[in-house]
């Protein structure tokens, strides 16, 4: 039933999961070309990219120019056919075009854009203005935040990763929705992103002269995370969960640091709290819960990592809890979040290809 | 009764205010330097320094070199003793003993510093972490935030200008606080600063090498500004205001950005926020309503002037209200406020020597 | 003669020059329209920019709000004709054409394009890549760079500023080429500039995910300041220098450093090559010579500034001698420069709205 | 004969080659833990590091908290006697005691300072300021650029690395000393270093306020690079070169840009010097011949590698040669080159660590 013809010879590690990335000239996508060619279990077949097709990929990324060699593709459904994974990191409306092109004649979809993860034609069409480009797709997609929603990944064949906002965000105020004493229907969540989130295009408003020495809100009450945030919330917590999120633009190329404040009645213990969260994620290894005397989350403790650094800290002068959470947002916000839900999903250890390999450690 | 006497051909302008800035080599004292040697009603009379004496002001802002070529003195309180006016720009701790030292020889002065907003040792040893120095002082200022707090100003001799997180929040919030359908009680604030918030010194944890990049948030739920802002809001509200207040380090030189979230009871409409905050700034010269819908605040804004920009926006997904604003930490948040209490207590037009005089506009 | 109707009010003082800027979107644009604004003899009737035409200017440059609220209007020659001086902001080759239509029509043009700074097509279409628009124009304008070419300014009517690069570095180099010991026939520069320099618009190659962290040259023998550079020098000098001109983008928004080095036969000494310098600048009050022993030149001394300072260094070790120099990109390299030679060329201070009146300082 | 105690089971992998870091908590020293801890024939037994004793390393470098868990050790020439290999990444000063304490007893050293790159102790005084602490080992280390003096590595146990600034100069312009119509006793160099190459220290000089926005030249005809460069492509062009070094110090973490002149006689073709250059670093697997036409080095391009990016241009109007050359500071210019030495001094791939396997590529 495989139709991958282009090079044969390639196709002799029988044991290699055999992948595609389409959108590879991107951040994200250059960030999947470097996570796949390292991954212990996958052969990178082809990269795509309507843009550059033709190009090199090295020319785009120079610094990853040892990584890969090959010649970028235009995207062409029919020569990916068989592929056993295809990783789509294309912007809004394009992907679920894609989606629909692939489903069925591919193994596995992993992808990294918005267009999955909201279930409502209408909820779409008011938070990223425009008509979906394949609503009879809505729904079919597991959503891709392991952390949270690990259950139905095993095995799933299209996954919606979770956006790069609403990954940090939702690992951040999650646990606490549980917490006694934590007024959980209000989040108030205030996050910064670098400018890599914006992706790689020509635009006055990330250009270097406009961002440096700036920072800034964008899209207040409009940002297309908002939904996505509020609705896992809920499922997770399982009651509605309001969420204002106020997104904002910092100097800096990769990371985001999110801020989320919740009401509390009464005074928890600061202790209880920490324990609360080190529990809740015992067994994820890409979060990291801080104890905020130690050391509070920094954008630079996790750029270049698939890590999710947390502190919960109790404020009693506010009476209410802060969640600090930071992540690199093209790592654990889109490719390596991606490799991780793809390892779940092809019954992968989590961390292959994300961490380095567990049997040779320091000494050991 | 003037006793000034080290240059008396200096005093032959007998309209000038005859002033002095203490702590003239730091972020806040340039700026006060460059402020009042464009005031038309100032003369800067000596500069102080304790770490510079002896140095030409120059040698530390070459830029600015063409305003002010004298020499740096030492503080020495007798030899200011007699001037209309003294501008302290010291560290807390250092800035009480300096008012002990000046307060009835000088005839007014302007305390940037922490020492004198709070009203209570007790409180000021457990926010600053040190035993006030001067704590019979405690309670004499009058507190410098001239759009909220305008009454006492006229004629004070001693003022504690606001801190630049207090300020910019404070301005923020207050006008919501008195909206109907806003649950004023409580107020979260996330905010962050560029690097010359943390003073011009040697410090691994402001050095470039460390901050390039990097986005994180520092003394979350123990950040000095945090009494003094609950304090003010709730003076302001007359009625307890609890703050949860999460400050940021931000890869920039100078600007803070803060976003401040309440929740709301029903459903407010953006018009009559919006007229709201226009109502209560009408009078303010250096406050700038914005309307969402045209502009968000941005650091790039306000930047080089002592203008704070404010934007109010109803979130009716979180059912809570927002409003970003955002200041030039070294002049709406230290040394252009200064100078506008200054104006204020002094008698002068709010406006002078920080806005081009009215006098002459373009093409008038 | 004068046909400016468009708000006879605003004529009323007649004894100021009256002024409008063509391009005062830009980056340099917005420069000249606060200088203007703050200049003692200018009257500013009229900003120009075509693809802002009915914006009002400070939505562009909130920043910068307090000091100019009129609207952008469209480039009309008809409606600038009878002004005294017209500023052009514009990019090369439209530069040229806008002159045209102005010229005899307006008392002055002060352009600050590179259309007419060399005089001749061919070498014009090689290094800007286009053919001239106005070629008859070639070798009618004044050549823009007071501090060595003074003598054809007072009254001149059409002037070309001297391009950003080109400044510092002919203000480095000139004072050197006479000099005893130095051999003066070949000039080696690299000098980085910020991205301000590229100017206000959307690309790639400056958006801030690319520029952040990057430094790289660009352009390496082909750079249009080049033949300006070396024909500026070749005609101070009164024989031909042949110029190495390596350009670098830096991760600066604003600011030029310049970094030339000329060989050496013998060994100068250090003291005699800066009293060259300081005697060869010593009439002008935009150029500080810096003794290296004290302080080297940094982009930060000037930012903001008009300045250009300079350092000459005796390097025994490489038997030459370095130049270092730094400029604001937007002053002394457009802005600044523009009204430096508007004031000289107009018969006014040569300081005239870019350093505080004389009339005026601390203490006096 | 061997002496390391501390851990008997971690001796278990006998192949391996068993390390230890010295100065572990400076910049060079994470990327060296990070290296190390990759490379398929070493094991890293201990990384120690005076000020941070005791603490854990990843508390330092929490981004890389994945790659190594153990504490930092005191450093105790004792404790290390009987091992394969130590690195040395400490000051200049300190490293030379350093040496003097561990040579003999351990099989190589591996010396990132400056201590042993210039074999003449007044030479050192002159340009490191301070009385070598071991002069009797000057001369005793094998010098490490690998591709320009290639055949002392294999078997040496003493190796100076070469310096950051000197790698790059020298890898840039040593192809072109031989070549034809080139001037080659005089070489002109700006080079251009991020902050990171100051060290991990607290400095008002490198503080963020300070160098954000900045560009300046510093230490020029000072620098102690100077020497070793000069003596470098001296020892390699066999004739005495005289080099003008001038370093910048750049708004960026890492990377150095170099931008090296040459003066021409006549015109060498640009293809003939492209070929030079290709020819001459054919099998040097770290240095990447550009054609100027298809692209210029850029800092961004070497980021994170240990490759040195070189383009050849040939400048006619300047009648001079241009080499651009880029490299990581803290690794080509650091880390990575000590890795690489280490690998040719102990027989190993010259890639091993620092390269992908080449056994296993993309789809291979």
């Amino acid at each position: 039933m495989r139709s991958w013809p282009q090079d044969p010879d390639r196709r002799t590690k029988n044991d290699m999961i055999q992948t595609a990335i389409v959108g590879a000239s991107g951040y994200a996508g250059a960030e999947l070309v470097t996570l796949l060619q390292g991954h212990p279990h996958v052969e990178l077949v082809a990269v795509c990219a309507a843009g550059s097709a033709g190009e090199r990929w090295e020319e785009l990324y120079p610094n990853r120019g040892h990584l890969f060699q090959d010649q970028i593709q235009s995207f062409d459904p029919d020569q990916l056919a068989g592929l056993d994974t295809v990783f789509l990191a294309l912007p809004h409306g394009a992907s679920a075009t894609a989606v629909k092109q692939l489903k069925g004649r591919v193994g596995r979809i992993i992808d990294l854009s918005g267009d999955l993860r909201l279930n409502d034609a209408e909820e779409y069409r008011q938070w990223y203005g425009l008509e979906h480009p394949a609503p009879e797709l809505l729904g079919s997609a597991v959503y891709g935040l392991p952390e949270l929603f690990a259950r139905p990944l095993p095995g799933a064949d299209l996954i919606a990763c979770a956006g790069c906002y609403a990954t940090v965000t939702q690992l951040a105020a999650a646990p606490a929705l549980a917490l006694p004493g934590v007024v959980a229907d209000q989040v108030h969540i205030s996050a910064a992103s670098g400018t890599s989130g914006a992706g790689r295009k020509a635009d006055l408003a990330t250009s270097f002269s406009e961002v440096f020495g700036d920072l800034r809100a964008y899209r207040v009450g409009k940002h297309q995370h908002t939904p996505e945030i509020a609705g896992g919330l809920s499922r997770y917590a399982n009651r509605p969960v309001r969420v204002t999120f106020v997104p904002h633009l910092a100097p800096i190329e990769r990371g985001i640091a999110a801020t989320v404040v919740l009401h509390c009645n009464g005074t928890p213990e600061q202790s209880d709290i920490l324990a609360a969260y080190e529990s809740a994620y015992t067994n994820s290894p890409f979060v990291r819960v801080r104890d905020p005397e130690d050391h509070l989350p920094a954008v630079r403790h996790v750029v270049g990592t698939n890590f999710c650094d947390l502190a919960p800290v109790v404020d009693r002068t506010g009476s209410s809890i802060v969640i600090l959470g930071v992540i690199d947002n093209l790592l654990k916000g889109a490719a390596g979040q991606a490799v991780q839900v793809f390892n779940l999903a092809a019954g992968l250890p989590e961390t292959a290809g994300l961490l380095p390999d567990s049997s040779r450690g320091q000494g050991s």
